[in-house]
């Protein structure tokens, strides 16, 4: 979900702009993992996701309803988000899922610890440790913090999962 | 979770008599399905599980902790919980799990919506459908409901765990 279905980099930045006065550029936080995004505060920052409502006003990445749509049709989606170290996070991001993506089934929906207790065929995600444990094609997801990354089949956006999976 | 490390059959039970003044004995309900367990209020007994507290007030099964306690020393343990259809449940099962499991790390629960997704060694569960798409071994724990099937391997409580998986 976050960084693949919700613009979580754009809700911190966001957010550290309200807080600190700050407008970050979300290139400036290229190749830079999670806890150093930041010029300054960013223990803070990592705060924030503890915060109600952080990640129920999360914005919705560009295309991903679209995408998601017909990739539904053609595939059996499961929705795996890393949920479990922020218990408000649970029922925030299934009210997400609901309201952004009403099209797909509370049966598609896992929420874990971590993703190494999940199968299938592809998985698309930010993270390659996420990626690294799984049976399946790993696709990597862009995002500032996987720049470095070079050992997985990437995809810059939406539309490139479209083309990747749906051509 | 649900009738294998917590009592829910026994919780259903306390409420029906709660509400409606007849204590039903648990033999009564073996080889009947979920929703024609009680003799009357099937449908009302249905409601309870979306009351605020029913998951998180759940009778811990007998023997479950202590024989989780040594699985977790020997295997890499997860808990499975079908628990997107009751959005209350979340919060609650996760505090459930704190409360009577502490030795087990957040990283080790999922909550989802179908199990199909997750795969293992070995999987524990009450429901024959739940292991249908099982990869790896399946064992069935009794409880009333899945009385009548004979095709899995079968245990009675938690020590029979114990016997099968650390002996």
């Amino acid at each position: 979900m976050d960084d693949v279905l919700a613009d979580a980099t754009g809700q911190l930045i966001n957010l550290y702009e309200k807080e600190f006065g700050v407008r970050v550029a979300r290139e400036s936080m290229n190749h830079r993992e999670d806890r150093e995004k930041f010029p300054a505060h960013n223990e803070a920052v990592f705060q924030f996701v503890f915060r109600k409502g952080f990640f129920r006003s999360m914005p919705v990445n560009e295309h991903s309803q679209q995408v998601m749509k017909k990739l539904n049709e053609k595939y059996e989606v499961f929705i795996v988000s890393s949920a479990m170290e922020f218990p408000n996070s649970l029922i925030e991001k299934l009210e997400w899922l609901n309201e952004h993506f009403p099209f797909l089934h509370w049966k598609q929906f896992v929420f874990c610890g971590k993703k190494s207790i999940v199968h299938g065929d592809y998985m698309i995600d930010d993270l390659p440790h996420n990626l690294d444990t799984f049976n399946g094609e790993k696709i990597l997801f862009t995002a500032p913090h996987n720049m470095q990354y070079n050992h997985l089949t990437r995809v810059n956006g939406w539309l490139e999962v479209e083309q990747l999976l749906l051509k």
